[in-house]
């Protein structure tokens, strides 16, 4: 089956202490089409300007990723700008240009309504109604989000969360939106806002689901140089969607080992600026990081 | 086989958010030798002043711990008062009293100098290295520190981990340690300072082995609740030496299941004040959450 991502695509200019990029490909829907790829189908839906360089196109299209959703509209692409410090955890943003990003309004081709597996990363809540509206029963409905919109749209937001399946956020928004610093009583908190899978993202610490079947911990692969972890949570829900939609069964069966593919991509995304270790990355080495995975883990 | 654990004996005054004990059964090596002895026999070296209060000697012997190493001797027990922050992440110690510990040299009894299994826990290293002066050809050697011996005794502490099997430290001390800020090019480079185990604790996101099999991400026991932390990390080490001694067959061949022991006893003693949790444990109690975390990093 195929997943549906909805998200920013942008330009990104990135610093770390160790070298400089600009305008790299970037935006949450970008990460997490490009992960899910991978494994399924994708149906990309954002908006770039006229600037929007022809190799990124390309880039997509290499991964089977359908354009139909995609707006190019007269003015500039979304542009981030950002630098991490020493110790790549901490990052501040340096320049934030919306360009055609401000007026984005997300309109689903008519084929694209029924696509069962839906993605809305992270982009304003409004959005992701607006996308949601367009929907017609669809399978699994999950959605990102970022600090941002819980301290600008956050009724927006609770109001998103009771038409989810999945909610992902990381460990610091979920402290934010329940108030609450122990990440299991944080979980609980936000089943009661409506989503029947809450998956917390701890970064270098792996991730936490808590669903139906209980909690599950998810493992992150141990990287010994990150290179830029601009993307790596977006890669995660993105890959973890994709193997969802590839995989057969329920998603309950499924979303332990959807969320272990998930984490490797995400360790991938980390390797490289932007997309450019993940745009090259094969399904082998995919395998190959699961399998250390799971051996690592083992007792 | 037993075990034979080096390490403090203290009384704790533990201060946290929510309410203030004073002098708790505390110290690096009550913590461990309670942890071990759910698994096999206990021999404690320490020592106590003559305040030492009788229940926390029936205590240990309520443990079937032996204690013909634990020297009385006149003065106070070593006293040691600390304020956890709201996030029980951050402590600051208030007051340290050394008492009787200022003096005090571990002398072994003849019968424990051949005890296959050793854990040097948290204490000067120059007491370590008098520990093992004593010892013949003991199987299984770890040591566990801390900060405060990184700062004034590097030097005995690096001998010491030429003479060691394992090493137990925890993240920042990791850190510290190497200069590396990333766990994993820090593992490389302690393995490099002679221990062929090591491993990294880091609190409520689990530990980390390296040793002849690889890498083992070991998970820390979901809690909802912490009430004090304090010798939780000397608990993992106890229950994991415990566990191990216990256990037929060689070190690697159990090392992984021992630390899912040892992190789910930390887990209990996370959820009382010093030992009042700990203590009551039941053994069916740890068994079901060893299940459970199993079940927990099952995909």
């Amino acid at each position: 089956m195929s997943v549906l991502i909805v998200g920013s695509t942008a330009l990104d200019s990135i610093k770390t202490p160790k070298a400089e990029n600009p305008r790299l490909l970037g935006g949450s829907a970008s990460h997490a089409a490009v992960a899910a790829s991978f494994f399924s189908p994708v149906k990309l839906v954002g908006v770039v300007g006229e600037d929007f360089p022809k190799r990124y196109l390309q880039l997509y299209k290499r991964h089977k990723i359908a354009l139909e959703g995609l707006q190019v509209l007269p003015g500039k692409t979304f542009h981030w700008s950002g630098e991490y410090e020493v110790n790549m955890n901490n990052r501040r943003t340096l320049l934030t240009e919306l360009g055609v990003f401000e007026a984005f309004s997300p309109e689903l081709p008519a084929a694209y309504q029924t696509t069962p597996f839906v993605l809305l990363a992270n982009i304003a809540p409004a959005l992701q109604h607006h996308v949601l509206d367009q929907m017609r029963r669809p399978k699994f409905v999950v959605a990102d989000t970022m600090d941002l919109w819980l301290n600008i749209a956050l009724g927006d937001l609770l109001k998103l969360l009771k038409r989810l399946d999945g909610f992902v956020l990381n460990d610091s928004e979920a402290r934010q939106l329940t108030n609450d610093d122990n990440v299991f009583t944080a979980l609980k908190k936000i089943h009661k806002l409506g989503p029947k899978y809450v998956v917390i993202k701890q970064g270098s610490h792996g991730s936490i689901l808590s669903g139906p079947r209980g909690l599950f911990l998810c493992p992150a692969y141990p990287l010994r140089a990150v290179v830029d972890p601009t993307g790596a949570g977006d890669s995660f829900v993105g890959g973890m969607m994709g193997c969802l939609a590839a995989a057969k069964g329920s998603v309950e069966d499924n979303i332990r080992r959807a969320m272990l593919y998930g984490s490797v991509v995400a360790s991938f995304c980390c390797e490289g600026f932007g997309l450019q270790r993940t745009a090259r990355l094969q399904p082998a080495q995919i395998e190959q990081r699961v399998k250390e995975l799971r051996e690592m883990t083992r007792v």
